[in-house]
């Protein structure tokens, strides 16, 4: 296998690169630099080298959503074009679009979302998603006078690190156990989470719990936001894919001894929050509903998109 | 004051007697050997010296509603009564008519509340209540087959004592952490919990996460039941007392250093369900709606409740 | 056994005596013949008589809890007569009082239920509840100009019965099929439905499909009504008795060969209304919500209830 | 006539003794003193002159809940009375005991509650009920830092009345049009609404709008607070009496040649909100939920509740 | 007319060709073999001609989405085409193109809608929707323990075909009449049900009682899946068109003399299921919310859509 | 600055030429004419040019989402013209395309709108649209019996205006106070109102109230439907911009000194309805739900609505 491919794989597959945006990054360039230094001049023959590359590069992590359309996106337009040069240069271009896009993405839907916040607004966040704070430090950064809670975000208890970078940047923050949400949900007037993926009719798969705090908002009448760039929308889900929701080790939930052997632990990493629970998804092409993702999707894919299934 | 009173009311407040039965039994059997005891024939001074007694056992832990009921409890038919016999005989029986029901009436929730349960049914509970617990342990013993789901209930994580509780008593039991909740409902039939104080409107004030419980199984269809000594059902908020929900110490949810000091924690110990979200509050005089509990506050403390105003 | 029970208990068990209504009435007159013939004197062994007599009654029809209601209605009060010409008297009386109660049941709720129903009214009823078609008929004798639809109620179609009930009385009706009911309850102002049983919590169980009227009823802003004599109301539910669901033969849906062997049938006589749905219950004591029948349980049994669990 | 009735009559009607409770108070007066001064010895006669008497107060308002109230309470125990002494005592003693707990109930549901309001509420009122303005001025009265919404309330814009007792009581008082409640909803955590009458099932019958507030209460998780004395609970409603919703002039809402001659104008005074918006109905025998009205109904009114049918 | 043309039609009118399906493909492909035999060489000529046979083909069956959409599909471009031959070819390829992709959206749709079911399932579909049907099958077939129940669907009684259909393929079936269906809905995980017709705003009109099914699973959050090849999707409600409901025989409901002749019978064919009830359109273009069918209307149709209005 | 955009600049602030639709008309005709006499023949001059005339134009009405579309709607397609001339004639086109565009919308809605009227509707209507107007008007004329409900709307009182419209059309009209909305809508079949803006996710800002009306809808299962022209989708509100909801001054609301000098009026113009509660937005390019408004500004802005976050 070429050295770019492999290299990136092996980058990806040993954690050398990590993040959702990172991995999709990598994996983008990759295929163009590949395609960039790619020697024959044979239509078909780039084709499927390409496809033998993606796989390489997609097996290095095989459920991220954001490495698969990072990959997918470089590749849209190579099954219609005519010629050789085509194809590579729309694999380039491709490549380097979605790497930009990709960068501009977090700082856009912090700027984007920030401007939903009123001051004076209660916030809550859920987890430690780098998008969501990215648009609340934005808010405060442009001097609105905002409160935030915390969720606690049992077992990792990523809440810790939400609260110290929202501490840092200069938020009043107040972090509260996952039981407390409802309770103090009646002062919220906005909610932000991230997305790990956002299926095709526009439901959000997200940390364990997003999904009782989008429903506990919708009771008290507290908007929900999701922050989220749009190569987390998974156009596979748009086939039937469902989103593998993994299940994780009981010793992330209790210490050795700590319950009886014969007590099972279930612990999810994912819920799934229903469409009808979610107010504005928040994406670097704009704020939308959930019914317009599946549109979003196939606009940005491109008609390959129908080949997946 | 009376030995018997100030031997009481110190075993209560230094938790030497603990627990919502136990305080209120033992409150309640003070007043009686009080009443028993008692030297003087005056009427009048029978009177006063009792509500001083009373007062002496109040002061010992001021918010348990149950202590609260079992006084009153004994204390009820006093002022109507004609002579002082006849104000001492009431105050014995009720003292001991109280203590058995009080000792009567776990088990016999746990009786009525078992035969709502059916074979094969999933169940949840919150917390560790052992009436609850109580409930579901019947069941099993009866033979029927069925599944638990516990939540951790951060930050004390009474979970771990009603798993092994539970395991114990050979039930097929599942531990969940809180923020899993809403996404385990979908297959849990019924919701059993215990009660801290239950209003004059029907709502239940219990354990931080409750209401979260309730209204992830109201969107379910699972079945919510609130397991509940009527001892529990606070006469007070009849005439507008709010429960004070208690605010706990930051140290129960977060180590020293582990976030900055400008974050606040908050940190409740309980929490409100509203009235539509119970299915049945199960007592020991039988299962009912939470419009009734009204109507069985009057039955029980007689025409005396309206004084309390 | 005495002559006057076991033939009554027989005509039960053999049809020759049916309806709700008709075999409370005579379980209730056979016990308080019973006791005026009685030919003892002592207390102790005619309360014994009586319990065994009452079982004798009651094992005729054992889920039928009018008959049930009939039975303890007629003994309450014997456990705590002093004397047996007390309790004898008493029995002579209770089951008198349940006759006369009985019978004028139906016509008073028909008198209730039809001020409710104003000039103009388009209404839908389900099955064929003689209770619910009462208040009906009699709306349309007092003038009132209401539409009726009824629906088919499969499998035993007992709508075919009703819109003949309906149809004598001079009622515009319309029949139609159970799948349609939604699509009609938009032009729909009020439902009456009858009861086969209410619990202590205030749910109705029904013929089947009478959950799923409700419920569109809600969802369209409907009223919802419940017409039901007080002696459906089961104090055994009071100490958690689930009502059982009797399920019934396939061939009441399909006929033979019309389905292939491994296709299973499930038909349920009965479905359960949860409280929620349900605005009134009218009564011959009077309207109330699903939240009063506890208290009227315990109102009209009496203490002896608490005995029941 | 007898004088004294008819000249209280004759105040009613016209109007020199005006205001819910003023009303009930004269009717209750005046039979109690028409009992005191009643010159015959016959139970027989003096139960005819009397209910001749209640029906000559009666006319005098006959769409008033609270007056119909007053006179019931004080007739009742006349039918049970063995002697025409314990009926006329009888008479007497209801009559001053409805004036007192009359004059009492507003002041205590003002004290209770007050309770139920937290230091930095926001509140919400509609129309110019006194009873609910008491409660809100006894919590400012303690002390509370509070806000209040109140509507104008159209079409006789007693909103004005409203914001200047409220002004007058020092309250942080903000005016809105009754459009904007849903708007500003989001950031009420309770409303007060007065009574017209309520049902035996718990319904709220209130000045138009009221039903309204309550829906937007609801979606937004904002408290429902119904301050009613127990006079104006409805017990002819338990029978199915409907209260019928005035229609007034259409002069209130336009002026004269405002509207083309062939438009309408409906000009309800009164709407209905349904039981299940409503969380607390506070009175001066203590805060319930809807479903406890029935029983308190049968508990205040005795037996002879059940002869009104 | 032309022998191709009217050979079609009278098949379609004549009951020969059936299924909305098989009619939409005859139409297209009538068509597409008309243009590709016509004689002519006039575009003006041509494209008059077309429109006239289009008629004859829509008048066979004027109320199917589906051959009005074939019909329309196979015409789109021929407005913009800028020669005869142009115009001739798009009609020719458009026809053969709506062909084949009608004959693989039903395997398209069983492949994507099975892989949303999981493994220990429980499911629920309503009438005899092939679509629908095939993905479950296809679902069995990849060896996916699930268990279904079937409605019986009066009054045509297409659940008998359904259970047959479903066993035939070896899956674990259950029949259970309409009125049951909320009954046994908590314990079901997903429904799937076909179309008639899917409207611009996302609201689906399907066989009488489909809405029902919807609204019972949405109260007890199971999943509600439609499946429906795009062709039943109706550009002309984009511009106010509305889906006439068909009324059938009283004689489908009730045999001859079962009912007084004065009361009707109200047959409607079809219901409305709002969007809001709805998780999931599945196609074969994938899997959608309802808030995506205007843009795929679009799409598909293209610009010449807007000339429907 | 141009004569031509200069002047319409200052006929648009003084109000000689008002109403959403002739503003926006206005200023694209400004620009095109413009274009049209522009003299220069530099690409880069006549954008910056451009650019300089829109801020003018759009300084005129700084808040008009019409305007500011208007103007866009005019621009596009100018950073991507390759020439002058190119550049020139996409603004001339564009202008007279958006001013065709906006002239045959409101009709078009109106065609549309009424096709969704059925024979014997109830219909309501809120404040004063053209649009909602226009489409009531255009059934009544297709000859269908129907009945309007309006709102007085507070507190301008453009009820009036709509009693007016509607008599003068022959409509059945009746005019209610805005507290009654709920009262009414059980008999309420279709709800249209207009619209002020449409947001990229879906909501409605429209006339305060608007929102209350909407929810009262949903309650009540009566439709709701937005109609507006594409027009005043906000395409900003893609980007983050909340719609400012202008407070107008108290006069409005009451009258100098009716209220004490420390009564606050809050007298917002519009509020927020989200889009779960709207069932159809009727457009000129037609009936879409509110999921589908994203798409719809993407497709008709094109990509250059990406630049203007």
């Amino acid at each position: 296998m070429n050295q770019i491919i492999s290299a990136t794989a092996s980058d990806i597959r040993d954690m050398r690169v990590r993040g959702a945006g990172r991995i999709a990054r990598a994996g983008a360039t990759a295929l163009a630099d590949y395609a960039a230094s790619y020697e024959g001049r044979s239509l078909e023959e780039f084709r499927n080298d390409l496809r033998k590359a993606s796989e390489v590069i997609l097996g290095s992590r095989p459920t991220a959503v954001s490495l698969w359309n990072g990959v997918h996106y470089t590749l849209r337009g190579i099954s219609s074009a005519e010629t050789f040069e085509a194809a590579r240069d729309s694999v380039i271009a491709n490549g380097k679009e979605f790497v930009t896009n990709s960068e501009q993405a977090v700082q856009r839907i912090a700027r984007i979302g920030a401007k939903r916040i009123k001051d004076g607004d209660v916030l809550m966040t859920h987890c430690n998603s780098s998008v969501a704070i990215g648009v609340i430090l934005e808010a405060v950064r442009q001097g609105k006078d905002i409160k935030v809670y915390a969720t606690e975000s049992r077992p990792w208890r990523q809440g810790i690190l939400t609260v110290n970078d929202l501490s840092k940047g200069g938020v009043d923050t107040t972090l509260i156990i996952d039981s407390a949400v409802r309770s103090v949900m009646s002062r919220v007037d906005r909610v932000f989470v991230g997305a790990d993926t956002i299926t095709s009719s526009g439901s959000l798969i997200n940390k364990i719990g997003t999904s009782q705090v989008a429903m506990a908002a919708n009771e008290a009448r507290a908007e929900v936001n999701v922050c989220s760039e749009t190569y987390k929308f998974s156009p596979k889900t748009m086939f039937g894919d469902t989103v593998t929701i993994e299940e994780r080790d009981i010793s992330e939930v209790v210490r050795p001894g700590e319950i009886p052997e014969n007590v099972r632990v279930f612990n999810p990493v994912f819920d799934t929050t229903p469409a009808k629970y979610i107010d504005n998804i928040i994406t670097e092409v704009g704020i939308m509903s959930p019914g317009a993702v599946y549109g979003v999707m196939v606009k940005q894919f491109g008609e390959s998109i129908f080949d997946l299934e």
